[in-house]
C-alpha cells in the first residue's frame, strides 16, 4: 500500500519497464525512424497524401525495417513479436503510413506467407518485402464485413482448363474498403467461396493479379475508389469486382485446402467452419497490431494533453498572481489521469499478448510444432478482447485530449485532429468491436470449445449444451503473486482497504465469474422457455453476454498491470506504477459501481469512500503526470504538435509583461483579478 | 402508463409536435433551402471549401433568409426565435456554412446590433445583412478563451487625437480562432481592455477595419491563418494582431460604456464585472444557436444510422433464410434508441429555451423594457447548460452512429465523417463545456445572485456567504402537470412502478436537490477548514459542483420533454412520445444507478428491474425507430449519404440471387449457414 510517493521518479526507469521484450526494436525505431518523411503532413489533398505515403512506404521498405515476421530466407527475421512492435512504433508517425505498411506486410504479405506454400513464397515474397509488388488483402465485401463466412464472391474450378472462375455476382459481393486497391496494388489475396465438382467448400484465398504495370486494371477486374474518408487520407482504399476472371489453379493459396488437377478437393481439416477459422486464426497478428497501434496513438494524444495542461493557465486563484495551471484542476485530473492509468494497464496487457502470440506462432510456423488448439483459441480471444479495449480507449481518450486542449486541439498543426480522424475506424476494421466482444463471450461461455473463432451469433442448436458447466477463472499473468494477494484477503470484504491489491483483484474476479454464471443461467433458462425463438433466446440477453466479455478483459488487463509492476527494478518507479495501478483498478470499479452495489460487493457507504479514494490518488499522482508521459519515451521530433513548441514561451512572455505592469503601478491587485492590467488609478 | 404502442404512428403527427413555435421557419427552410450549393462537398481542399462557403453565404444572404434577429428597418424581422430556428435548419446543410452564417449574422452582426448604437447601425447593418461587409467577432485570444475578462489586448484613449490605440502586447494576446478573419473579413468587432485617463475600465468592443478592399491588411494589422483544422474547412479561421492601430473614438461600440472627447468614462452600470457580463449576456443567442445546431447534426446522424440499420443485415438467425437486420439486435437498439430518446428530450428543451430567450430579448431590445436581472441570469444559465448537453450528446451520438454504420460510416460520401469532424469543436467554442457547467453550478449555488454570468472559478472571498441557505427547486415547464404527477407519488418509492412519470420526476428532483445541498455543505465545511487554501476549498469538491449542474440540466430537460408530450394532439403520437419519454427518464437514471443506490433511492433489486424495464422499452420502441427519425422531417435531398440510396437495393439484389441459387439446389440450407451458396451436392 502506498501512502506517499517519492518526490520524483526517473522516467527512464519507467521506460525500461514499458519497453518490454522487444525493447531493442523500440530503441532502434526511436533512433532511426525519426525521418520527416514518415510524419503526417497537414492540409494535403487526398492525392498528395496517397503519393506521399506510397513514397514513404518504399523508403521504409528500403530501410529494411519491415516484414520482421517473414522467414529469414526472404529477408525477414521470423520474429512475430518484433513485427508487431515495429508497427506499434510506426504508429507514432503517420498513421496512414502505419496502415499502408500493415496492409502490405501484415495482411497481404502475411496471408501469402501463412496461407500459401513454398513455391508461392519463393515466387513472390521478396518482391512483397521490397514493396516492388504492392498488394491487397481482399476479404471484406460491401455486404459482409463481420460475417466473412458469408462472402458472396465465388471461385469455381473448371478441370477442363485447370483454372478457376472468380466472379462477383452482385454489388453486395464487391470487395470493399480494400487498402492498396485504389492506386497501388498489383495483386490481391482474394477470399471467395471455393466451388469444385459441384460442391462449395467454403471460403478460401487466391493470389490474383488486379493491375497491370501500366496502371490499367487486369482483364475482367473493375477497380473502384472509396473516395475521401474521415481520415487515413494516405491509404488508397478501393473496391474490386471480378467479372468471370480466370485464375490459374496454382494461384490458390493452398496450405489448408487443395484442389487437384481433376478438381478433387482435399484438406487436412475436414470441418469447413473449423478450416476457415483456422486459416483466419493465423492472421491474428493483424488484430494484435491494430490494438497496439491504437495504444500508440493514445499515448501520443495524452503526451500532448498532459504537457499542454502543465503550462496552460486559465482563471485566477484568489490571492495568486498567476492564473491556475489547468492540470491543477481536479476535474482536469479526472479526465487525464485515469486515462493515463488505463493506458499503462493496456500497454502491459498488449506486451503480454504479443509475447504469447510470438511464442504460439513461432512454435507452429518456425519450429513446425502441432497447433495447440486451446492455446490458439485463447490467443485469438485475448487478441479480440484487447483489440476492443485498446481501440475503444483510443477513441474516447483522444476525444477527451482534443477537448482538454480546447481550440488549439482543433487545429491540425497540433496533431490531435490527425490522431482522432485516423484512429476512428480502428473500432471497426480488423473486427467490429461489438462483434469481437461476442467472440470473446462465446469463448468464455463454452470454455473455448465451440468457437472455431467464428463470429456468428449463436447458430448451432447445440450451443446451449456446449456451455461450460463450471466457471473456472484461469489467471493469465503473475499467477503466483496474484494467488498470494487474493488468498490474503480476509473473508469480510467490507473492512479491507481499497488500496489492497488482493481486494481489487478479488473484485474483478468476482465480477467476471458472476457475470459469466449469470449469462449461462439466463441462456439456459431461455432455451427451455416455451415459444421462444432461437434468435430471441440469445438476443434477449445479449447485453449480459457482452458484459461477460468486458469484465473478463478488464480482469486480464489488471493481471498484466500487476505483473508489470512486479517487474520494475527501480524502487521509485515501482512505487509510482503501484499507485497508478491502484488508480486503474479503483477507477474501473468506480465506473461500474452500480454493478458492485447491485451484487453486494460494495455498500453505499463504501461506494462513497471509493470515489474519495480515487480523488486522493489523483492528488498523489498529479506531480508525476509529466513523468508518466515521459515514460512513453516518444521522441520530441515525432510529435508534430505546435502547441508543445509554443505555449510555454507564450505564457512566460505574458507573465513577464504582467509583472512589468504590476511593478509600474506599484499596487496590489484587486482580489481575484489579474493585476497586470491596472494602471495608475485615476487621481 | 403505456403497456403497448399502436402498430403505427404518423410521422407527420410527430413532426407537428416537434416543429414548435417557429414551425413556419422550419417549413420554409425545408421547402427553400434544398439548394445543392448549401450542401457539403466531400474531398475539397481547404481553399476550395472556403471559396465555396463564401459564395454560399452570399447566396444565402441574397435569399433574404438571414439576420431574422435584426431590426426590421434594416431588413430583419426583430425575431430572435426565428433567427435561432433558421440556424438550426441551416445546420442540416453544410456545417461550415452554418458557422460562417453564425459568425457573420450572429456574432459580428449581433455584437454590432446589441453593443453598438443607432448611428453605427445606420452606417453598417445593411451591409452586414447583405454580406457586402463580411466581419469577425474578435474576442478569443490565444491565451484566453474561457476567462475572457482577462484578455490582454489593450485599447488606450488619447484625448489629444480623440482616438484609441489598439495594441497586442505579446503572442498570448493575439486574437485567435476568429472566423471570417483569414480570408473574407473587412472589419472586426474587437474586444480589448479599455484604458482612459490612466484607468482600466475592463473589456469593451470596437469596430475596427482589418482588411482593405484589395485584400491587404489595414495598417498595423497582421492577419494570420489558423490553417487546416479537424473540420469546418469552409470557415476561414484566422489570427489578428494589432500594432498600435489607431481607432477613432466613434468606433467604440458604446451602448454600455462611453468615452467623452476629453476621455471621461461613463456607464449606466457601475460595477465593471457586472457591466462586462451584461454585455456578454446580450450575445446569448450565439450559445443557444450552437446548442440547437449540434442537435440538428445529431438528428441527421441518427436518421442515417437508424435507416441503415433497418436494411443492413449480418449473421444468420438459426432456421431463417435471411440474415438478421441489425436494428433487431438488442445491443444495437441500446446504442440507438436511448440516444434517440435523449435527442427528442433535448429538442423540447431547446424549443423551450428559444421561446424564453425570444421573450426576454424581445421585451428588452424591441419593446425597450427594463432588464429583469433574474430572468436574464436564468436564461444565460439555461443556455449554458443546454449548450453543454446538446454538444456533448452530439459528439457521443455521432461517434456511435459512425461505428453503427461500420466501414461505410468512415466514407465521406456517407455524411457521418462531415458531421463528426465539424461538430467536434462545438464542445469548445461558445464556451468550453467544463467551464460552462461551472457557470451553471455557480448560479444554482447562489440562487443566481453571484454570477454576473462570470465564468471564473471562485474568486471572491464572499462567495461562500453568498451561497443559498435553502435549496428550492423551481420547475421550468408544465408546472401544474408536473406538480400533480409528483404529488401523486406515494411516499414509499420502492413500490411505485418505474413507468410512473411522477416517480421519474421525483427521482430527478431528489437527485438535483441532494447534489446541490451536498455541494453547499462541502463548500461550507472547506471554508472553515484550518489551513486550506482558497483554491483548494473549491477545487477539492469541483466534481460535486459539476455534478450539481449536470443533474439540474437533466431535470430541466425532462420537464421540457413532459411538457412536449403533453402538447401532442394526435393520440398515437402522444403514446409513442410518452413511451420515448419513459426511455429517456429511465435510461438517464440507469446511467447514474450508482448515485441513486448510494443515496437510498434504489435498492439493488430495483436497480436490476430498472435495466430490464429499459430493455422492455427498447422492444416496444423497436418497430417505431424509423418513424421516430421520420419525425425530424429532414428532406431526403439534404442527407447526402450514399448508403441511404444504395444499401436497400444491394440487399434486395443479394436476396434475389440467394433465392435463385437455393431454388436451383432444391434442398434446405444446412442449419445456420446461408443457403444460397450450396450447389448440387457431389454425386
Amino acid at each position: 500500500m502506498t501512502n506517499s510517493l517519492p518526490t520524483s521518479v526517473d522516467p527512464k526507469a519507467l521506460q525500461e519497464v514499458l519497453d518490454g521484450r522487444w525493447a531493442h526494436v523500440r530503441r532502434d525505431a526511436r533512433e532511426n525512424l525519426g525521418d520527416q518523411d514518415f510524419l503526417p503532413v497537414y492540409g494535403e489533398t487526398m492525392q498528395e497524401a496517397r503519393e506521399r505515403v506510397t513514397r514513404a512506404a518504399k523508403k521504409l521498405a528500403d530501410s529494411g525495417r519491415v516484414g520482421f515476421g517473414f522467414p529469414k530466407e526472404f529477408g525477414g527475421e521470423a520474429d512475430s513479436g518484433a513485427s508487431v512492435t515495429s508497427i506499434e512504433m510506426l504508429a507514432f508517425a503517420d498513421l496512414s503510413l502505419m496502415v499502408k505498411a500493415g496492409v502490405q506486410w501484415g495482411l497481404f504479405g502475411g496471408a501469402l506467407e501463412l496461407l500459401g506454400t513454398r513455391r508461392q513464397h519463393e515466387k513472390y515474397l521478396r518482391d512483397v518485402m521490397s514493396f516492388d509488388l504492392p498488394g491487397c488483402f481482399a476479404m471484406t465485401e460491401t455486404g459482409h464485413g463481420s460475417d466473412v463466412q458469408q462472402l458472396r464472391t465465388t471461385c469455381t474450378y473448371d478441370p477442363a482448363t485447370e483454372t478457376f472462375d472468380l466472379h462477383t455476382p452482385h454489388q453486395a459481393a464487391r470487395k470493399d474498403y480494400i487498402g492498396n486497391a485504389a492506386k497501388d496494388g498489383r495483386m490481391a489475396v482474394v477470399f471467395a467461396q471455393l466451388v469444385t465438382q459441384g460442391t462449395n467448400h467454403g471460403v478460401h484465398a487466391w493470389l490474383v493479379p488486379i493491375r497491370n504495370e501500366d496502371g490499367t486494371p487486369c482483364e475482367g477486374v473493375t477497380i473502384g475508389d472509396d473516395g475521401p474518408k474521415a481520415g487515413l487520407p494516405g491509404v488508397d482504399n478501393g473496391r474490386l469486382s471480378f467479372d468471370h476472371v480466370t485464375v490459374p489453379r496454382d494461384m490458390l493459396l493452398d496450405r489448408y485446402g487443395q484442389v487437384a488437377a481433376d478438381g478433387t478437393y482435399t484438406s487436412s481439416i475436414e470441418n469447413e467452419t473449423r478450416r476457415f477459422f483456422t486459416m483466419l486464426g493465423t492472421l491474428v497478428r493483424g488484430r494484435v497490431s491494430v490494438g497496439g497501434s491504437a495504444s500508440s496513438a493514445t499515448k501520443l494524444a495524452l503526451d500532448i494533453a498532459v504537457r499542454y495542461g502543465d503550462v496552460r493557465r486559465q482563471f485566477a486563484a484568489p490571492g495568486e498572481d498567476r492564473e491556475i495551471v489547468i492540470n491543477d484542476y481536479l476535474v482536469h485530473q479526472r479526465k487525464l489521469l485515469p486515462a493515463l492509468a488505463k493506458t499503462y494497464a493496456l500497454h502491459f496487457a498488449q506486451g503480454h499478448l504479443v509475447e504469447t502470440m510470438h511464442d504460439v506462432q513461432t512454435a507452429v510456423h518456425v519450429h513446425g510444432e502441432e497447433v495447440d488448439e486451446n492455446a490458439q483459441r485463447e490467443l485469438e480471444s485475448r487478441a479480440a478482447g484487447l483489440k476492443v479495449a485498446q481501440t475503444a480507449h483510443a477513441t474516447a481518450t483522444i476525444q477527451m485530449c482534443r477537448e482538454a486542449c480546447g481550440g488549439a486541439g482543433y487545429l491540425q498543426e497540433n496533431r490531435l485532429p490527425h490522431l482522432k480522424a485516423d484512429t476512428d475506424v480502428f473500432t471497426t476494421f480488423e473486427g467490429d468491436n461489438t462483434v469481437l466482444l461476442q467472440l470473446v463471450a462465446k469463448g468464455l461461455l463454452t470454455g473455448y470449445r465451440d468457437t472455431f473463432g467464428s463470429l456468428d451469433g449463436w447458430g448451432r442448436v447445440g450451443f446451449i449444451a456446449d456451455m461450460v458447466r463450471e466457471t473456472v477463472l484461469e489467471r493469465t499473468a503473475a499467477r503466483a503473486l496474484i494467488a498470494r494477494l487474493v488468498d490474503a484477503v480476509p473473508g469480510r470484504d467490507d473492512d479491507v482497504p481499497m488500496l489492497d491489491r488482493g481486494w481489487q483483484l478479488k473484485m474483478f474476479e468476482f465480477r467476471e465469474k458472476h457475470a459469466l454464471e449469470g449469462a449461462i443461467k439466463r441462456l439456459r433458462k431461455n432455451s427451455t422457455t416455451e415459444g421462444m425463438a432461437p434468435f430471441d433466446m440469445f438476443n434477449d440477453v445479449q447485453d449480459h453476454v457482452l458484459k461477460t466479455a468486458q469484465t473478463h478483459i478488464e480482469r486480464v488487463v489488471l493481471e498484466s498491470f500487476v505483473a508489470g509492476v512486479d517487474r520494475a527494478t527501480d524502487p521509485a518507479a515501482q512505487q509510482l506504477l503501484d499507485t497508478l495501478c491502484d488508480l486503474y483498478a479503483l477507477s474501473t470499479i468506480e465506473a461500474d459501481k452500480a454493478w458492485f452495489m447491485e451484487h453486494g460487493q460494495l455498500t453505499p457507504a463504501r461506494a462513497k469512500v471509493l470515489t474519495s479514494t480515487v480523488n486522493q490518488l489523483l492528488k498523489q499522482l498529479r506531480p508525476h503526470m509529466v513523468t508518466l508521459v515521459d515514460g512513453f519515451a516518444i521522441p520530441p521530433t515525432w510529435k508534430a504538435a505546435q502547441i508543445l513548441e509554443e505555449e510555454g514561451d507564450r505564457q512566460e512572455a505574458m507573465a513577464a509583461r504582467d509583472a512589468e505592469l504590476k511593478a509600474a503601478t506599484g499596487e496590489d491587485a484587486p482580489e481575484g483579478t489579474a493585476t497586470a492590467l491596472e494602471v495608475a488609478p485615476a487621481q
